[in-house]
């Protein structure tokens, strides 16, 4: 019934849609089996993609040819740029998606992917030959060949949900969960742990009184996530913001005797990072209110989701904690929030290219590996895709460097250190944050997809294109005199000192109070040499003027880094007989099998004085 | 958490959809409890709408206010009037519908509509007071109270499906099924059977070999189904036509001893007249090939319905056959067809009104009766939320006439004869069908449906005004004589013998051969009249001219029924001491408790006899 694959992807969330897509594009036939076709990369929480360091995965996932930007910008209602007043390293776009229209865009451009196959079914086990992965075994009992798998199944396996003292079997609220996998995979050596998430109650829109609480509007002009492109719709949807207030915090309280995390009836670790409301009110006890967002789910429906508000305490209890919170005086409830706990399995069980390390050509990707959120998840399905191709067609394999992406960041934190609770993506994780931007995502990573196949050469172009108009406005700027009588009363303007003599123009747009806009403004002949030139190369120049000497600091850190970073171990290695390494790191070093001496270095429990030992060895 | 509520509607499928907004437009507080809100209006088989019938039915309820026409207008991807080449009477709409847009729709007009809310749960139990409903309670433990409770749980409770020798609970693929609540409702005293209906596997569109099949084009102006004014695509979508033959029926013969049909392990009586493609080969052996219609699932989805190929063989056996139907050659299927047995609730238990007679102010519809479609539900569905309002609120109750609708014959057959297999309308159910057309169900029911305060007094006059004006038309070609040397010519061309004196235009446009726009063409004076008509007027004013004689007939015989049909019989009238009544009679007419001579003359088993003695009773 079904040919030999090359590729089975297992679920069609955000790390099974960018896997299936990958590696479709790559040559691969793929075959995308999900249980319900209906929810194809299904927003099970928040409609909202990127934000702070998520934004950036984002931007990288679309410079090497993933899907999830596109998809996103084709649904964004609202899209805002975050930290615009900090650094352009914490600039993170962030778009309000229309839930609806993400899954349904995400399905059909998988439609529009040649090698990309269907089959609504659930996994049950996966087939094995000897140590390798040869398909996956279905409910219906089907059997179906392929040369390697790649395992996405979110928070289905063993899932269960609690609301209060209740709780049920389910992978999402009214999806059924998945069953038998995991004990299979244990049973073939894996590792598995519990971990759990939260999401808050959806409202009636039609039920909220507005005018209690703050706007907040997109950006004036539409940002995007893709550097492709996209069509999109220029109109966006307003948000609102409200707070808790103590009364809110005594009503949830009544209800901490029941909730399933404070009884120790889920055993799983939540976020710590994505907390409960009722978390937030145990562990931040002297804060006196929180921030909640009032989130339209879509362009045309009244359900709302209220970002904040995350709990798993008895449904009466949020509903009555809801009524005290300004605006929601007479609100009513379409679902209440719950609690999931689920099986992962700890990513240190993984090779660098997110194959397992227990059975070959058996790839992991998304919250199955203890990670949280759409974009960590789409990241690693888009690696894990890439890698699937490559290991079965004999091509080399992708690992991505953490000072060349956060996807490299997250990939190496989660394989060299683990995670005991649900991991996501901050800025402060990455020690080369000012090199990985959202607005050079395309300049870091378009000429590795592009080697790969995944971008054609036109994309490529366009990037060589704006790292060459940068770099020429950078020096146009350097080399270009400005009068200072010129520009003086245009400074004081802006409040910054009038020039004593001329100079270059580069200065002048070195200094804070000045941005490209008051160049612009100020001196017409600049002006019009800019009009030829596209908004992301502008911006490029201005950042690179203005970040220059940070940049080239950071490069240099990584540079010295690099000796290390590129120094290759046999991941294949024998720690056990280096008497010189501590016994915690000969362990961890045969568990880990680090890639190159850097990895070693972050393993936990891994010394300074051992790294020293092996890089004596290694030069040998 | 919750207020008491008017009506509580439990399922939002199309019976509950409908259901909910009939209450809520009379005025009712409405509270819709459905297992997922994500799956609103969800077309669990066909995307299609109305056809033979059924079309008439989705005009009926748009005439009276009701959504199902105006969703269907507007998630249309092709529409086609059936049957035009013969009379009116069949003339039948039928929709190819985008299935995600239709369920979109649907939930965007329940939004829209200020007294319904909603709630996303699973009702476990109904709750009562005294021989009263007072509310449901839900899986979460949940109590909600209402005045009455309209049950619409479709192919829900306990659902199994089943796949050759595999089963597993679900409601529809990959939706879990509904426990508990037939148990309860069993315990206070009703009485429930088993059903079961099936759907053909769904295919990739980009695996099929179009040039192999016939196109199937919508009509080339896009009829609609509503009376309003909805704004709708002029585009649409092609089908396609091909054929089984012996290969593919040998195929499906391989499996039929894993079928769970042929096997005894499908214990529910099937849908006769939308039966398998196993049933088909098995009950008309004799035919050598079965039309397979091929539908595109939607405006941009590759996916595609297989309409004619309903079967619950194991998948491997669909496949092979599938395989073997020109153009199918290299088919990829995206899920397999299945068969689902589900509980249902013999219809005889209810009154005219869909109330049960066991516990008052419940309501049932849809599915849960014991009838198979859509269009059959969403009636149901409106029918109960109009009579649950107009009971609780002491109005007058709503019981739709067999000879003013379809929707009456629906509901009086279920109610007088009951069912024992999946009921579904056909014209020939109708003995009055010939004033039961799609043409006229606005002239029909508007006045109904206005005085119950469902469409507004602007619907209504234009109703009046397409009588006025039609009958104007018909008046003015009763009237108006025609020269025979204006159109003798112009009446051979068309094949029909010239005049030899002149003629009323009426007696030409009763020539089966003459249309009105052959007349429009002759007579240009005509043509300059008709300008200022609107189609569907000069259509009426068409149909009355061809068919006058005929629907005069009919009323006549109506007419005369109707001493029957509304002489009314309380219908708590004990029987059992009346021996001159057969005892089957005395039986039957205990458990229908009738409202009329009418319809306890369609009782089974009450015999012209019975009635009778019936009717000599009464007029003492
Ligand atoms: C209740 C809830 C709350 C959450 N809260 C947050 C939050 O606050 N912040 C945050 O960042 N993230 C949150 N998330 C996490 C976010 O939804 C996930 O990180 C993200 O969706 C993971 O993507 P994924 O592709 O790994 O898995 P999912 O999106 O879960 O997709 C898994 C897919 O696999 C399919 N599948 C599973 N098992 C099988 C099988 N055996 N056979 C076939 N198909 C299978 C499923 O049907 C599904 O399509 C939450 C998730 C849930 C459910
Ligand atoms: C597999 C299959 C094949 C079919 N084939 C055909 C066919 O060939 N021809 C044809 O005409 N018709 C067919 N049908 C039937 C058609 O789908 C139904 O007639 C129609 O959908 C019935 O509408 P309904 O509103 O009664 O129920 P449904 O459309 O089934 O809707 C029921 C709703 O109730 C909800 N619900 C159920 N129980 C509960 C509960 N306890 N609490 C809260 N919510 C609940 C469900 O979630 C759902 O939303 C088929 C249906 C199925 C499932």
């Amino acid at each position: 019934m079904f040919k030999k694959y090359d590729i089975i992807v297992v679920g069609a969330g955000h790390a099974g849609c960018e896997a299936a897509a990958a590696a479709a594009n790559l040559g691969s036939s793929v075959l995308l089996i999900t249980m319900n076709m209906g929810t194809i990369a299904q927003m099970s929480c928040n409609p909202a993609m990127g934000g702070v360091a998520k934004g950036q995965i984002v931007r990288e996932i679309d410079a090497m040819g993933g899907y999830s930007g596109i998809v996103a910008d084709k649904s964004t209602i609202q899209f805002r740029m975050l930290n615009l007043s900090k650094g352009p390293a914490m600039w993170s776009p962030r778009t309000q998606n229309d839930r609806m229209r993400f899954s349904e865009e995400w399905r059909s451009m998988l439609e529009k992917t040649p090698n990309v196959d269907f089959w609504q079914d659930t996994v049950k086990e996966i087939l094995t030959k000897g140590d390798k992965v040869s398909g996956v075994k279905t409910s219906l009992g089907i059997e179906i060949e392929s040369e390697a798998v790649v395992l996405t199944n979110g928070t289905f396996l063993n899932g269960i949900i609690h609301i209060g003292e209740k709780r049920f079997g389910g992978g999402r609220t009214a999806e059924k969960s998945s069953t038998g996998l995991t004990e299979q995979l244990v049973e073939l050596g894996f590792e598995a742990g519990r971990m759990k998430t939260g999401t808050p109650p959806r409202v009636d829109g039609r039920s909220l009184d507005y005018s209690k609480m703050e706007e907040q509007w997109g950006d004036p002009v539409r940002g995007r996530f893709s550097f492709t492109d996209v069509e999109m719709s220029s109109d966006q949807r307003c948000c609102w913001i409200t707070y808790t207030n103590q009364a809110v915090h005594d009503t949830l309280k009544e209800g901490f005797e029941k909730s399933p995390m404070f009884t120790g009836r889920i055993k799983g670790l939540g976020p710590r990072y994505c907390p409960s409301i009722e978390d937030k009110i145990n562990r931040f006890a002297e804060r006196e209110r929180h921030q909640i967002f009032v989130e339209p789910e879509g362009w045309n429906t009244v359900e709302i989701y209220v970002n904040g508000f995350s709990t798993s305490l008895p449904e009466d209890v949020q509903y009555r904690a809801l009524t005290q919170i300004p605006g929601f005086e007479n609100v009513k409830m379409f679902r209440p929030g719950y609690a999931i706990e689920y099986d992962y399995f700890p990513p240190t069980q993984l090779s660098l290219t997110l194959e397992t390390k227990v059975v070959k050509n058996l790839f992991f990707a998304g919250q199955i590996n203890g990670t949280t959120g759409y974009e960590e998840a789409a990241s690693q399905g888009f690696i894990a895709g890439i890698n699937a191709h490559q290991k079965i067609k004999d091509q080399h394999e992708l690992i991505m460097k953490r000072s060349e992406s956060y996807i490299g960041v997250l990939i190496d934190d989660l394989v060299t250190k683990g995670t005991e609770e649900p991991y996501r993506m901050f800025t402060s994780r990455a020690e080369h944050r000012l090199l990985l931007r959202q607005d050079n995502a395309d300049i870091r990573l378009s000429p590795i997809a592009h080697k790969l196949g995944l971008i054609n050469d036109e994309r490529l172009e366009k990037v060589t294109k704006k790292i060459k108009d940068s770099d020429f406005l950078v020096t146009y700027l350097k080399n270009t005199s400005i009068e200072a009588s010129e520009v003086n009363s245009f400074l004081e303007e802006l409040g910054t000192s009038p020039l004593s003599q001329n100079v270059k123009m580069f200065s002048l747009l070195s200094r804070p109070q000045v941005d490209m806009s008051d160049l612009r403004k100020a001196i017409p002949t600049f002006n019009n040499l800019l009009n030829s030139y596209d908004k992301e190369t502008i911006e490029q120049a201005e950042i690179k003027v203005k970040y220059e000497s940070y940049f080239e600091k950071e490069l240099e850190i990584v540079n010295k880094m690099r000796k290390m970073e590129d120094q290759e171990i046999n991941p294949d290695f024998n720690y056990h007989n280096m008497v010189s390494l501590s016994k915690e790191a000969r362990e961890k070093l045969m568990k880990i099998k680090p890639r190159t001496l850097g990895q070693a270095s972050r393993i936990s429990g891994v010394s300074p004085s051992d790294i020293s030992v092996l890089m004596v060895h290694i030069s040998k």
